[in-house]
């Protein structure tokens, strides 16, 4: 992995490493937000909801338009799908996890256990 | 969502927020390390190298066992299925993408002719 990437999961793990960060994605979800919106569901200052608004759009979660005295905040969801990559290199440690334990049930309810599948149904 | 899976959450992509860490994880994801074996790569002390790795623990990312002088790390990859399936929320907009994509290769390959193109929007 290049060193550019490397810093960006730095950043973008850690923009989402705080509840008050992951709901205001959760809201940007649902459709644009001004900032005003953004932070009005948290028991907080704007300058501290502001802060928070600021590393996400520092870690390129989300964008900032600015219309007119209204800056609306809308979702990018590019970094979360580098973090989604990521994490897909270590996916097959629960799908394997979920692949041995229904080997085990049907080792233990059939003997001699089935023949292991036609290759061609892996990536399920 | 809980408040105490929230906190782990924090926790966890805190945790993924720095690339030595992920590196570490990258080595346990292939075997058992010895807390050592685990420092040797990086350029740092091995007492730099134990804090990222207490930092992994109290994420519950990796286990240590003692066995007699020596501390042997494991990957734990529930915390990481927990950070996948939050990931999972947001899957929707880039396979959302992709299928969009899909549905207008399609229909461009079907008559009737379109339209002409937008101003801009010629050539590859």
């Amino acid at each position: 992995m290049v060193e550019h990437d490397s810093l960006a999961l730095d950043t973008i793990f850690r923009a989402l490493g705080d509840a008050t960060r992951r709901a205001m994605l959760g809201e940007l979800a649902a459709g644009e937000r001004s900032v005003g919106d953004l932070a009005a569901p948290f028991a907080m200052s704007l300058a501290a909801a502001s802060k928070h608004i600021k590393v996400l759009e520092g870690a390129g979660l989300i964008r900032r338009d600015v219309r007119g005295r209204t800056h609306v905040c809308s979702l990018d969801p590019a970094p979360l799908m580098s973090a989604d990559q990521w994490l897909g290199i270590y996916r097959r440690f629960w799908t394997g996890r979920l692949d041995t334990l229904e080997q085990l049930l049907r080792a233990e309810g059939a003997a001699p256990p089935p023949k292991p599948p036609l290759p061609g149904k892996e990536g399920e």
